[in-house]
């Protein structure tokens, strides 16, 4: 089969290799489309740990395709069977596994966890093997560009989960207007939240989030966003702030946000040690929340939230790519050429 | 009565004024023991908000004594009850104190609230005045001076509530061995913990919580105590980890020692912005927890620990003074004269 | 004003009695529309625990209407706002009222405990008094006798969230086609269960249901309602069984259909003790939850969902009538007369 | 090696059978003591779903022993240490098993579903397979006859742990004075629960039960339990109410006695259905827990609960008996001679 393989830093090559046989709990998927993520770009530009040598290993995580074979214990699929997934597979003996946190696995990258794309083979081929747990067999009214972006719209949906999950009739702010605050936007949307702010500060982005269903958007560079949510909330502020943006200044704004026993859930974070008032946070009585991919089945309840029509990630997918044309994929999609929201790679068009 | 009233920045005066008068939901009681907090030396230096003018104010949060009068509604309570009580009377019509949380009532110092020894008068005095909301029976075994440090066992039951209150077998750290983080030590082992390390710089504290029940002390000046937790769990970090010491390093410290899907619970925080890595809480999925104040009736339930005999609050009790003395009382807690860990006053001593 | 006063057993009578006068936390509303509940049927014909005498009580628990005077310490609303009302207000001192629960208040009938319409008096009539914590103001898209039904929407959603609140992409059987069958078939589809099915006996009504939302009627007339639950979820169950017929199958039918850890939620119950299978519930992990009333603020936010549009009170509204008829009303009620599912009486029409 | 072996309905025998090899992730125990339990009684006399065919048997799922030798990819254990079990392996691939529910696996007995004793060989036998997942370290402190009854104590753990686990200075009923009643009564006071009544018919084990700490004993052939309760609760009724009688009043009497908002958990049920008031369930919002073996790794902590000496099992352990003695252990077991309790084979004495 083609597939792109990681060559060396950010030296990715379209490479003849062999097809993976699965094992006896693994299915084979032909992929049809595999989405680019922000952190293919970063371990194709120096290697996570846990991932496989230059020269052997398949990037991509955030995909959907066909099963093709079924390994010999495998009835929960048939071939045939349409089919989204989510990258982790805990090892399933390990504290946090046995007890549901699979995507917090403890064996990260050992006894059996995989995370296809980061320590496993993943979606930038033409075929890959998925363990039945981490597969979701998705309707035919779901296209597989759409369903390749399931663990953006899972990650999201257990991120609701872990706060709760009940907002109906909540104040909910967005901090961050890429694929997964779009997707909080929409979320928070369909859980019944009655207002929805998204800050950012982009523009066009802020207008992706207001037709996807926010309220209220807030660009930072004309407005002050923690001024704008205390007089919307008649100085109270939102019941639950969902920081996405990463940014240096993310976590402070969202607990600036927050109601008093309000929630902050954050699902990016920046990388380096930012500077914080947990004194706001305990005087006020805050909780903080966080989540570590995709986890307790959220996938699974994506695909039905999707299927419904109450979440649209069509809208999301602004650009594909054939798989022979990967390095445009990433190229368009890192610098957001086009107004490029998430790009998709089609590995069966070579 | 007597009692001693805050005439004006850090000038606290004993004076003879009126004895009050219980409104229908409350209880007149006889303070027999009023304990120095922290917050009593912060708030006499400069005004907290919501605090009383000069010259009417009579501070004092932690307090038990006996009933000797009751409003015309009461009949939870008889004259003659022993009893210790908490600071918070929420306004009971706000979203937060309608939902149980009371202690972030959302009216503070508004529309029924009070907060005794904050918005309302305390307990250094001869006589104060409760809300039945606040005021929990103690039995005969339990000391009144033991009892007056029932706000501290409730806030550390309250934040161990908050942080899910099962812990049975669990690794569990204690950062600050001031009177918050010793009574941490002591629940800790009362709920089953498997071990409880407690941190600290100063050896005579650190020697305290050793005999109040720590499996093992970590001296920050003599080891890493990150690297100890780490060591002493396999490399997978605390199950629980608790904040008490109000320091700089104490948020940052806290997220680095916590496990994989571990939890954090703030009962100090710094008062200053501080640096800190979220990446750390985001990438391990770890979760941060505050409280305020001893919320959800966890003074009824220390009561019934400190009955019990599992928790030991008279250790902590270190020095006593007459109302009278009520200045050397401050000036021993702050600067821990004698080894000074809490310090109550005696109103009916004059 | 007027009012419909019990003068004795199934004796209700149109009387001129005196406007109430707000208390110092109270509002008093202009009543636009009360809606008929079974409840009402059953304490006129005999009277429930803490019911005022005949001649002085005033029935009516689910009502709406206008803001016309505000108690002396109210700032919550204006007058002129429109409102819509929850039945019970709770002691907020009892250990229940403290902790959240105050439908659950262990002071019914005492110490400040109200239930309008049930302990005092409630909304037939053309002025009602409601304390602030019982009042939700309504946005002018919703109507008067809409609104009048948020009670029953709001006891759903305390139940749903009573259940975990969080069901994106799960199976749920709604048992029993009346009203809070109904809108618990709509609240199960806006908050993104999968499928719905809706169980019961009357072809017009599981129609209804079926175009409020529901995936699939179940007519046990028809077909074996376990069997079918059990071949469309791969005889999995459930993952939540809603129970609100109060029948007296209704128990063990619900244990049947829900899955091995699933929920059960009964919002309906018979009257007299029945059979249930005790060893299904325990050998499978099945959890059995009820709710008493409309609690933790659920009517608050019910009024946002209604104003979303995501869930219609309207259709169930089938009959309305003036105050003057209100025997009418009942007989329409109780007798089901062209189809009545919810009948509204409008006290400002005499 | 030795091993009891089921020839037959209740025909056990002593048989010479192969040592069993450990597979990849499995360790081989040395059997060192295996309890007695119920339902080993009840699968002897009829088979239960799943069990392996006449003359292959071995049952026994409750037992301790030494690890001699590991599967190819285990680390976490070394050989020679001393071990307890938990029974139950899910297939770590159905929706339970996944999040975290595996005492609840849907794919019972199939798809690497194991419940040794049960669907797979169990402890009365020299030697025993495994799964890492199911075996806990034990200190050379607790012995191996009181870590063979772990199962007990971790279903009794899971149990708390599903109503909350947070008991402190609560009011809990146990009914039943069982082995896991006894257990509960155990767990409840080291959870500081501030009373802990035991409603039981025998007078010793009452007695015994007020040695494990039980505060307040009732024998229902002298006392209205139910009576008693609301009287020593004030009326109120319990916070937690724990039925292990398995009785047919069980159901009901829990349902009785527990307080408006309170909870109840069933450790045992009734076979046949039974008469249940579920208006007093509904009405006083009182929610059912139950649970499925030992669960959430409980076992784990109930190790640690053992070691710490806050619990004791060695003073269930009222027998014990050589392998070629197991029938009259059964016998002991069944018919409760001598006081019996638990009873405990030791399958290296022959």
């Amino acid at each position: 089969m083609k597939a792109a393989v990681l060559m060396g830093p950010d030296r990715i090559e379209l490479k003849e290799v062999q097809t993976p046989i699965p094992g006896p709990a693994d299915v084979l998927i032909r992929v049809e489309a595999c989405a680019v993520c922000s952190s293919d770009l970063s371990l194709m530009a120096k290697p996570w740990p846990g991932q496989p040598s230059y020269g052997e290993f398949i990037p991509g995580h955030e995909y959907a395709g066909t099963v093709v074979a079924l390994g010999e214990t495998v009835d929960e699929f048939r071939v045939g069977d349409r089919v989204a997934v989510e990258a982790h597979l805990g090892c399933m003996r390990c504290r946090n596994c046995r007890l549901g946190n699979y995507t917090a696995c403890l064996n990260y990258g050992k006894k059996g966890h995989r995370a296809n794309g980061f320590t496993t083979n993943g979606g930038y081929a033409q075929y890959v093997i998925n363990h039945v747990n981490t597969v979701y067999p998705i309707p035919d009214s779901v296209r597989f560009d759409e369903a390749s972006l399931i663990t953006n719209l899972g990650c999201v949906l257990y991120g609701f989960e872990t706060a709760g999950g009940y907002i109906v009739g909540d104040q909910v702010v967005v901090i961050g207007p890429g694929p997964l605050g779009l997707i909080s936007v929409e979320v928070a949307k369909a859980l019944c939240a009655q207002r929805v702010f998204l800050v950012g500060t982009r523009a066009s982005r802020l207008e992706v989030g207001r037709n996807l269903g926010a309220d209220r958007i807030i660009d930072i560079h004309q407005e002050n966003a923690v001024q704008v949510i205390l007089e919307e909330t008649k100085g109270m502020g939102a019941d639950l702030v969902i920081e996405t943006s990463g940014s240096a200044e993310g976590p402070q704004m969202a607990i600036a946000m927050a109601r008093r026993m309000g929630k902050i859930l954050l699902l990016g974070f920046p990388e380096e040690p930012v500077n914080a008032d947990f004194s706001l946070l305990g005087k006020n009585n805050k909780h903080l929340y966080t989540v570590r991919g995709e986890g307790w089945t959220n996938c699974g309840r994506g695909v039905s939230l999707l299927a419904s029509g109450k979440v649209n990630l069509k809208r999301l997918v602004t650009h594909s790519f054939a798989l022979g044309d990967i390095s445009d994929a990433f190229r368009t999609f890192r610098e957001r050429l086009g107004g490029a929201i998430k790009v998709v790679v089609e590995p069966q068009k070579v």
